[in-house]
């Protein structure tokens, strides 16, 4: 396990206001780590909503099957979630191991098996022992408090070098709204759909429908814009709850709701927010690349083009030895197979053009670049010349660290 | 550059034999390497006919678009092809470059422009001084030989860290026929179509239409099946040539000319042993990966999934770090998107049943597996238990070293 913390982490992080109707609670069950929790209840009022999106991959693990079957209800009272141990790939164990903890959750806070959400993170295809559950629930229900978010997001922690947290305050109508969001990576890291696991918490008044539709719209340019590896995990979730406590909330029945306004951006921020911590701590990553596509035929295709950028590993590791390698852009936009013209591209790195109309700038410094690309963050800019598609994804470098941290990571 | 061979490189390298028709030669012309060939120039008889497969690249290199422009006329009587720069994304220069070698090597031996074909590997993005064969050419007219085949194959190595060449005798009617090949990998490997650059020499008598249904047949399960880390080169040609001049050769017209048969098997066995060398010289590579995925729904649908475990960054960094990492290939088996159920996936490495039925399979000996994992080449099956569609893949692991070649390609 990586200890030392990624250079491109946030330089601050937000205190993290507590949200009526949300308690949280963390406990050290020891499922793989030692010293140090692994898990994190988080307990809703009566009458909170959810919504949830999750991994596309064909071979889910045991919790995202049990929670796109429960979270259609829309109703929510716990949510467990454990770092060391996938749970995936592990059978009818697996789906014993989901009930069980579903059923403990239950019983300990009086709730339906059907309210209680859970994911789990960490190693796939070793059975997860919910019984060390057992041990610790009680303890965390009796032991929940509002101000546990930034526990909440060290608790559900694997190879990520730093807790991720965001929030934002908004209104809806008269009344302030606040949304937290907790995440983790760190590698496995691609869209289709999101990270790995980020629970959103709010205090707005919401419907399910309304939620559900807030979210997917939500993801597009903020989860589903940032890769790490191209690699999809089993266990993606990303769920938003909205426990309707926040003083005088009005209750919000459709997404088409203008009061939504402010709360639309706020939760597309806080998202943002999470999803660009993703890639600044995805593993081994000593660099942020932001990739910008403009003048693709579509958003669509400019976000194929701009994900095949991101994907490259000739890309990738050329960012890790700060060389402006433009030949290998033109590689990545070239195997997309979407439209472009060799003889329209042109190339920026850090807002300098190194290449134009198909062939390098003969205006542009080697040194002066070369500058650009020590930076920590660096930004890459391709203009197709086909038409009016925009997109932005975030990515990292490749390095010597990722290997290393992968390479070892089971054994 | 690397400078010590791969570990996975061959133990025995073929005598290349001569090809009737066929004289090849090498010069240092000092595109960008010093003190070693870069060029090499094959002459052909009159009467050669000749077919190419190319990269999808939407973004080919001026090379390829010369090559897909006059391999039409499936004659040939001479090739040219450069190691250092790839003349890829130079613009105007790309052409004009193309255009002025082709002139000088259809001036120097006589032939119509239109009946020279080109090729160039290297750095993309630079423009390629083409002024450079001006000097080499008449040399390399004059010197050609015909058993040149090791000399040709490392004139055209860029960070390979072997020549690559293979051969085969066979039979069409009762005329012994030779066909050689050489190629060169070794990063920026990924079908669509094949390796980046490959040249096959036969002297068997087949008529152009002939020449291109068989290489088009060729591929699928050999350059095709075969990738390093999934990036697909801009430069990517793959070129066969017939000088027609075997004793006593029958001419084929058709390709489903029952006589082809033996030439037909030669020229996979060729294309093959071509294509895995490239997986054993995959930049940085210490293991050679075998993937076989079996019970898909269809061969193509096999194939994807593959592809899909093969150009993983999780699967390859755990080959690298000898952990039989199975939830990576189901994290990989679920990404592809392809029809798969994970209760009935098994999975084997080097023959040893890992998983079975959607869990780890309570019968394996990690200690076992482990000492398997050690070996140089390690092979990994996939049963989906879904159809009857097969297919193999080879690849190679993802170390630090791939990272440091890359990352240090170019600066």
């Amino acid at each position: 396990m990586p200890t030392a913390v990624s250079p491109l982490a946030p330089t601050s992080v937000p205190q993290m206001p507590a949200i009526a109707g949300v308690r949280l609670a963390t406990a050290a069950a020891g499922i793989k780590y030692a010293g140090r929790t692994d898990v994190l209840l988080a307990l809703f009022d009566e009458g909170t909503t959810c919504a949830g999106v999750f991994t596309r991959s064909k071979c889910p693990s045991a919790p995202v099957e049990w929670c796109r079957a429960n979270v259609r209800n829309g109703k929510a009272r716990a949510l467990i979630v454990n770092s060391g141990n996938a749970n995936a790939f592990t059978g009818k164990n697996g789906r014993d191991a989901v009930n069980f903890t579903a059923r403990l959750a239950a019983k300990a806070t009086r709730c339906k098996t059907n309210e209680v959400l859970l994911a789990s993170t960490g190693v796939i295809g070793e059975p997860l022992k919910a019984s060390a559950f057992d041990g610790v629930m009680d303890d965390m229900v009796a032991g929940a408090r509002a101000d546990r978010f930034m526990e909440a997001a060290r608790a559900i922690m694997t190879t990520d070098t730093f807790p991720k947290v965001a929030t934002a305050k908004v209104k809806i109508g008269k009344a302030a709204v606040t949304i937290n969001g907790i995440a983790k990576g760190a590698g496995m890291i691609a869209p289709d759909m999101a990270t790995m696991l980020s629970f959103i918490f709010t205090d707005a008044a919401i419907s399910a429908p309304a939620l559900r539709a807030l979210l997917s719209e939500a993801v597009v340019d903020t989860f589903n814009a940032v890769t790490v590896d191209g690699d999809t995990s089993t266990s993606d979730t990303l769920l938003l709850f909205a426990t309707g406590q926040a003083k005088d909330a009005p209750r919000i029945a459709r997404p088409s709701d203008p009061k939504l306004k402010t709360f639309r951006a706020g939760l597309h921020n806080v998202l943002g927010n999470l999803s660009e911590q993703i890639a600044r701590d995805g593993e081994g990553a000593r660099k942020l690349l932001e990739i910008v596509v403009e003048g693709a035929k579509t958003k669509e295709s400019a976000r194929r083009i701009a994900m095949s950028i991101a994907n490259s590993p000739l890309v990738k590791t050329a960012i890790a030895g700060e060389d402006a390698n433009w030949g290998r852009v033109v590689m990545a936009v070239g195997k997309a197979g979407e439209p472009a013209d060799r003889d329209r591209l042109s190339i920026w790195f850090g807002g300098i053009r190194v290449a134009h109309k198909g062939a390098r700038d003969p205006a542009y410094d080697e040194a002066v670049v070369s500058q650009t690309m020590k930076k920590p963050e660096i930004s890459l800019r391709v203009a197709l010349g086909m038409g009016k598609g925009r997109d932005r994804v975030l990515t990292c470098d490749l390095t010597k660290e990722y290997v290393a941290i992968n390479g070892d990571y089971r054994s």
